[in-house]
């Protein structure tokens, strides 16, 4: 990680949640329709996301080896740094289609351009779904039309858009910060960060994440933009694990509109960057969090929190290895806090550390000191249980001062059913 | 690995399979009864194994940092190189319980030492169950007397001590393999082969395995025993993933009784080495594969092939990513033959190659071939599921001639309900 990690919460620089999701920013209008890439005519299959003006642009995509068409078309267009509009659709990802999925790739963003009247090269592609059939370019010659007709800068908007994305997840997911920065020339700007995401299955982001599209009206330059997205989605995106499987398709898009101080600049030196940068890991954190909890059959939102290790690169590799385990899984399904399972997840993953000097909480009760167990409270814990959405684990190698924390959830019947009836 | 890996199969040296478990070899006797550490009176809890002399021994253990204190006990003691037997419990790991879970696992070893009247330092020791929890002695004082007792060189006593270790287990598991070698002064002699190993879940073993005794009467010296060992659990049982969950107390003891040839040694620049070491693998690989297919909730064996590698250390990666990938596993759980979903944890896994030149087949079906789908006959396949327990999966990444083969099973329901209520 090169850009400068911002670790100041955004509500200490004055910031709030507030409601418009990608809308929130000014400058940013959005949708979502049904176009036709699923045949139930009552389910939203494309979102559309347009800035008002070609807009700076930063993004992060999947590391996986095999990647999507969209993928390949939104990175190569990404790195001219501005943008006005980024169409996505639901239920074919487009991967494994070779030549003729770049072709389709390409084609959908022609299509929104004609009908923006923009460059093609400023319209991203965004897909999620089936792997290995290519995708239909016919849904976009409808519907791209009708979604430019409706594009309106509105919460209500922005909500069809984030439900236009969604594939197994069972909630749309969308956050939105807003509060005061003042410039270098003393001006002080209203600034909002909004967006929404999608995610529930095959969801272990590396250096990016599922779909999601952020906006920010603040004027940031386009290097302040890549860093700070780069350093909210390796703290947000990339710290939650549903099923430790990386999607081909990851992508995060963030436009910043410039419009709360037009022809001003927002630099990674200036003295209000920081701030905008809280602002936008605020709204990853809180859409990493929901796709955590929204986690394919989840009951339990996970949080695992590790301390006392030696880097933070081995206290993130402790952290995964308890939340991709699926006997702590299943534990926490079965309302068993079985810390046995814990202990061995912690062990297993060739960090080195001595087993006697482990403390573990568990839902914030303390079940073993110095590698030993401590006496617990079944029916206490049970209690702990039924009465928390939230798992809290927090375990401490008793090495130095690194922590982590990532996200997961648990696993239950649910997940194999919709996984073992995926596309049938 | 530093082991001479031993790749020809022990078929070539003219071995087969025969009965006996770890009884086929001579000099060994076992037997496996109800010694108190369950509930259930009708339940094996405990083996013994024993060798009529002390004899070479080696082993390899789990590489958890929580490791428990029975195989702390045990590894001081085959450092050693001789043995005369190994006591095992099933129902209580005896890990993560300090200073008191090693006194009971000396003491253990102390009392067979007195029934058998030999040295306690040539008795190794090996639990598994919950993890902690204090294990009692008491089930020792009665169980060891009546084993000892009741021990017995026959496939029905090997039985009874391969029984006597399962957990979730459905089944036992043993196998054992027997052929003819030449020794240095031109002798020819009869060898055998033996073993059992208990495992179902918590199983992605790491330079060990679960709970497994081995025995052969080959006259191997320390050295050539461990070596062959080391390159046998290497080869199959450190490739085999349930859950990529790594136990505590992962064992693999091998008894050389040198009964086949008694007087003689076979070292490891002897030429009848190269057919103990196959011989050894093969029954490893044999009881590696039954863990695989006796996976908690398992209803398909899984073997994964990577070919076409740059490197075998890569190969496993690759291997490993796709067996280990939940989606993966419910998809075959659910009859579908997602590819998508294999190449997809191909990508994720760090090792580079272009999606342009990967291949997969499916139960034998070429599906994908230089990255592009190929037409499927979704019937077809459909048929391959319902006709076979085995589901091959290879994957050419087009790099190199590396290789490397991963057992594994599908994800069930059934893994959840065993494992969301393991202890209540």
């Amino acid at each position: 990680m090169d850009a400068t990690s911002v670790k100041t919460p955004a509500a200490e620089f004055g910031f709030a949640p507030c409601e418009g999701g990608v809308c929130a920013a000014k400058g940013m209008r959005a949708t979502g329709v049904h176009a036709g890439f699923r045949d139930d005519p009552n389910r939203l299959d494309m979102a559309l996301v347009v800035a008002d003006e070609p807009c700076t642009v930063a993004a992060t995509f999947t590391q996986n080896r095999f990647c999507a068409a969209p993928v390949q078309v939104s990175r190569e267009r990404v790195a001219q740094g501005v943008a006005r509009a980024v169409v996505l659709n639901s239920g074919n990802a487009n991967a494994s289609t070779g030549v003729p999925g770049l072709e389709v790739a390409r084609e959908s963003c022609a299509i929104v351009a004609r009908e923006l009247g923009c460059p093609e090269q400023q319209v991203l592609v965004a897909s999620t779904g089936v792997i290995g059939k290519q995708l239909e370019l016919d849904p976009y010659r409808e519907g791209v039309p009708a979604a430019v007709r409706a594009l309106e800068h509105s919460a209500e908007a922005a909500h069809l858009a984030a439900r236009a994305v969604m594939t197994t997840d069972t909630v749309s997911k969308e956050s939105a910060w807003r509060g005061e920065v003042t410039l270098e020339d003393g001006t002080v700007a209203t600034v909002s960060v909004g967006g929404f995401v999608k995610g529930s299955g095959m969801i272990s982001p590396n250096m990016a994440t599922m779909l999601s599209v952020l906006s920010t009206d603040a004027p940031l330059t386009r290097a302040a933009a890549q860093q700070a997205l780069r350093d909210a989605v390796n703290n947000s995106f990339n710290k939650v694990t549903v099923d430790s499987d990386t999607s081909t398709n990851d992508t995060c898009i963030l436009f910043a509109t410039g419009k709360a101080a037009p022809g001003k600049a927002i630099g990674g030196e200036s003295a209000a960057y920081p701030a905008v940068a809280a602002a936008i890991r605020a709204v990853c954190e809180d859409l990493a969090r929901q796709i955590a909890a929204d986690g394919e059959g989840a009951t339990k939102l996970v949080t695992v929190d590790v301390l006392g290790a030696a880097t933070e690169a081995e206290a993130d590799v402790v952290a995964r290895s308890i939340a991709n385990s699926p006997l702590v899984k299943t534990a926490i399904f079965g309302h068993d806090a079985n810390w046995g399972r814990i202990a061995a997840a912690a062990g297993k993953c060739g960090v080195e550390f001595d087993q006697y000097d482990v403390d573990i909480d568990f839902m914030d009760v303390p079940v073993l000191r110095g590698g030993l167990p401590l006496e617990m409270d079944e029916d206490d814990m049970l209690r702990r249980f039924e009465q928390n959405d939230e798992v809290r684990i927090v375990i401490s190698l008793g090495l130095g001062e690194a922590s982590a924390r990532i996200w997961t959830c648990d696993l239950t019947h649910e997940y194999i059913t919709i996984n073992g009836d995926y596309r049938t």
